[in-house]
């Protein structure tokens, strides 16, 4: 209904908050931007990301910007094609401009959810560099970000597994975060826009899908109200010390960490005053210098490798994966394939 | 059955893997501390702290350390005297001397769990310091170190409340925080300990109790088994980032922050180029020098001080908790009751 006081968000004469706080939400995402920048909505057609498109079609051109759409079609279901289509339709209908649709192959490895991410974030990073976009918009809400933490505590391996999605990482914006999926949802009955619901949602072979329904209400029910935002806001500030204590890590590998002769070595002198957060990270960032891949390097490799430091009774070496070894030898931690003491 | 083959720990003739894992666990807690220190078990009576019990009767004498136990009756139950009583005869059967019982008054500040807790740690220190002991042995396991992450998570305050607990505290040493409750409770079978079950630890009123008979089994189900491993795990890797970032942060406080002429003064040259993670903490530091309390501090406050530095557009001033005021001037954030820009 395009023109009509629904489409405009009005609810009696009144702008509803539902709308006016995506609209904030969007206009605060974008404010930075150069004028004349094209950003692209990511709409997969269900109730967020189509709140995400009618807010961005509202806002970008007040904010001199350009705004189109690009729908990823994952071709997991046999009317994809179709629900890919509608969500064109209706990004079309709100005024962004272009509006791509992609087919996408999603491939097996990382599992049925990490297959189809990485097929949906190379294809909106295709859209963008097609359509010539600084900036893609995603439409991930509160409550995406505390399943996230949520995921990410059965991995236990620290601050960066818990920190959620990041709000700006590279072209990708999620002006959302801070929202509930309520917000989302009503600003689409308000502006009478209609969601598709997406049977993915509710199918309890994925992880994410049992989080939401049996994880989170159960943690609600014992801890009380507001665990979704404990949870969102404990990934924000794990996400800063995270950033921090890297960047940290970092100056201190500078100095304390050299690849030589095909060797990694790490001064044990530089490292042992230091604090363990900075020493691991640093000795992990030595590991995977050394050829360690970072999916099968565990906390538990680097901790025995930290004890080499810290802890040293004159262990023989350490293994670690891809077949290199760490070994302590004259004040230093060495790293290779196959080394000895 | 005090020199049986079960009071001992043997099982078929040779000694229960459950048992070793106590003792082991035990004897490293202990390693480090001078012939003739005194430490002290805090026991309740049930199989947690019954199996430190054994294990510290078992391995103090063989480090030339003396161990007693200390039984605190919290008064919460009936029959809480005849149960302390029980539970110290326990004691003494193991060998450990001298086995100290303290009633204990336990008022409701902090909520019923949170009375008790104090009450508890101030006998266990007054007992310490009765019978001179340096060390208190706690039984805390990694089931109850994962169940105080889920319960830091609903704070959403960050590292420091996922942290959980410290394996040394002052005076306090926690060796069991890897081994699990069936660990313990394997080694009390073993040995032939008949463990008190306390009533409380299934009463859904307590949160603690809620976490680990809803929320951990549910977790476990959609996560996959290892959670209550991931969340220890976890535990230990952020209280190692909190501990950096701590000591990171006073440095910067040290020359950012300064107390004159009753107010708090913060340098915004020296805060605006660190880490949003150090920023705030100095900050933080900042507000409590200032009289804010820390239970009143929220992050959101000091969210609101922070974009005073970093997203300065001429705020008046942000109030703060126990009447504190933030406000920038001329180059300095400066906290202080009733202060103006």
């Amino acid at each position: 209904m395009p023109g009509s006081a629904e489409s405009t968000g009005e609810y009696r004469g009144k702008l509803h908050p539902s709308v006016a706080r995506v609209r904030e939400a969007v206009r605060t995402a974008l404010a930075d931007l150069p004028r004349d920048t094209t950003v692209l909505v990511a709409c997969s057609g269900g109730a967020d990301s189509l709140a995400l498109a009618a807010a961005a079609a509202f806002e970008a051109p007040k904010l001199g910007l350009s705004a189109g759409a690009v729908i990823v079609d994952h071709g997991l279901q046999a009317d994809s094609e179709d629900i890919a289509a509608t969500a064109a339709e209706q990004c079309k209908a709100l005024g962004l401009d272009p509006v791509h649709v992609r087919a996408v192959e999603v491939g097996d490895e990382g599992g049925p959810e990490g297959a189809a991410r990485t097929a949906r974030y190379d294809a909106l990073r295709d859209a963008a560099e097609e359509v010539g976009a600084d900036v893609v918009l995603l439409a991930h809400t509160r409550n995406d970000q505390a399943e996230t933490v949520l995921l990410g505590l059965a991995r236990g391996s620290g601050a960066r597994s818990l920190a959620g999605m990041a709000p700006v990482a590279g072209i990708l914006r999620r002006p959302f975060l801070e929202l509930s999926r309520s917000t989302t949802a009503a600003a689409c009955v308000a502006s009478g826009l209609r969601p598709w619901h997406d049977p993915h949602n509710d199918d309890p072979k994925y992880k994410r899908v049992r989080v939401r329904h049996e994880v989170l209400p159960v943690l609600e029910e014992a801890l009380g109200p507001g665990v979704t935002e404990a949870l969102a806001r404990t990934a924000g500030l794990l996400r800063a010390d995270a950033d921090a204590l890297d960047v940290l890590a970092a100056e201190l590998a500078e100095t304390a960490v050299r690849r030589t002769d095909g060797e990694v070595r790490c001064d044990v002198g530089l490292l042992e005053g230091e604090p363990a957060a900075l020493r691991t990270r640093a000795l992990r960032q030595a590991a995977l210098e050394a050829g360690c891949r970072a999916n099968d390097l565990t906390a538990g490799h680097v901790a025995a490798v930290d004890a080499l430091v810290t802890d040293w009774r004159g262990q023989r070496w350490i293994d670690l994966p891809q077949g290199i070894r760490a070994v302590r030898r004259a004040g230093f931690i060495v790293l290779a394939p196959g080394v000895t003491p």
